[in-house]
């Protein structure tokens, strides 16, 4: 086992500290968020940084970097408060990694990287086609973090398209039974395997496996 | 492919919906995070909302619950300002999963699940021996999320240990070449297996596979 102090870790050059630095905290769930801007012009953009912030209500929010680094998305929710996000598959893991090309605002990611735009009834924002787990948020809140000037941006679930099959008895959806990926770092995509469930955490109860 | 409306899952009863929820978000950094009150008695819990904030200053966040929920870690950081954070690796993920048991506030889950305190100098709250990837955190910032009384707790990363062997000549390190699970909803663990990485992207460029 190696011990890295932070005095260590500042030492180094920034590429090789970033991969670092992003790998450490582990996996994430990486997909694509679709938004318009006002003249409904589309935009697609890859985050990693997604997290759970509740179930009731049923909230869900991303980092997204300070905004010089990466304007469009957060530009786009603030003004139309409607985005999706979009689970990534193996089939279009590369396109997906394409979109965090630096674009022109007016260029669209879906074009540029020959992923289709799906346009629904119940959301201002493209979904991406290609994805087979998909939702749309209405932004709830956008939270400045001070000491890195990054965001983070709370929406509220609003609809969800999921295959039917990966709906488990007890609400579970498993996620690896329709490929979508967990990437590691700026730029490691993984694929998974279930390991197990285990029911819910009592004092002085072993935790028993839960079949699938 | 199913829809679902946001009306439709609120209509669900709590756990199914809970299950649906925690999943539709995707993989999670899932870890043990070890604190100390100020006598030193010895706290761990299962934490699966962790983000990367940024890597200079190199930030690591975490979702709380609301304080009723889950006390003990946050009073804990906010009395001491210091946290490990700690991977789980298949080896002792019955353990990790049953630190989730409301266990009382002067019980330590080490000695309930036996899982092994590490004490070391850099760090007053004690590492879990038995992971193979762990970092220590001094707390920056707790920020409220008005909209469900969370809260998002801010750490600057202080130490790191990992298996050198893990660390690529880029410093890209790759967790699942050391077993780190990824966590799914609320009581899933799965394995990985590296998809693929890729070549930073730029605009008319096919991004590159990077050897592994």
């Amino acid at each position: 086992m190696k011990h890295y102090t932070i005095e260590e870790v500042k030492s180094w050059d920034r590429f090789y500290r970033g991969n670092f630095i992003n790998s450490i905290s582990g996996f994430k769930s990486v997909s694509l968020i679709g938004t318009v801007d006002q003249d409904n012009n589309a935009n697609l953009a890859i985050f990693s940084n997604i997290v759970h912030l509740g179930a009731d209500p049923a909230l869900i929010g991303f980092i997204n970097r300070p905004r010089e680094a990466s304007p469009h998305t957060l530009a786009n929710i603030e003004s139309t408060h409607c985005y999706t996000i979009n689970h990534i598959q193996e089939e279009f893991v590369e396109k997906a990694h394409q979109t965090s090309a630096k674009y022109d605002s007016k260029e669209s990611e879906f074009d540029k990287t020959g992923l289709t735009p799906l346009w629904t009834d119940d959301s201002k924002a493209p979904y991406v086609k290609e994805s087979k787990v998909r939702y749309a948020l209405e932004l709830q809140e956008i939270i400045p973090l001070k000491k890195n000037n990054t965001f983070l941006v709370v929406g509220s679930l609003k609809d969800i398209y999921v295959p039917k099959v990966a709906v488990q008895p007890d609400g579970f959806v498993d996620l690896s039974s329709v490929g979508t990926l967990t990437s590691l770092g700026l730029d490691g995509y993984y694929k998974t395997s279930l390991l197990s469930r285990y029911s819910y955490a009592k004092p002085n109860l072993q935790p028993a496996r839960l079949d699938n």
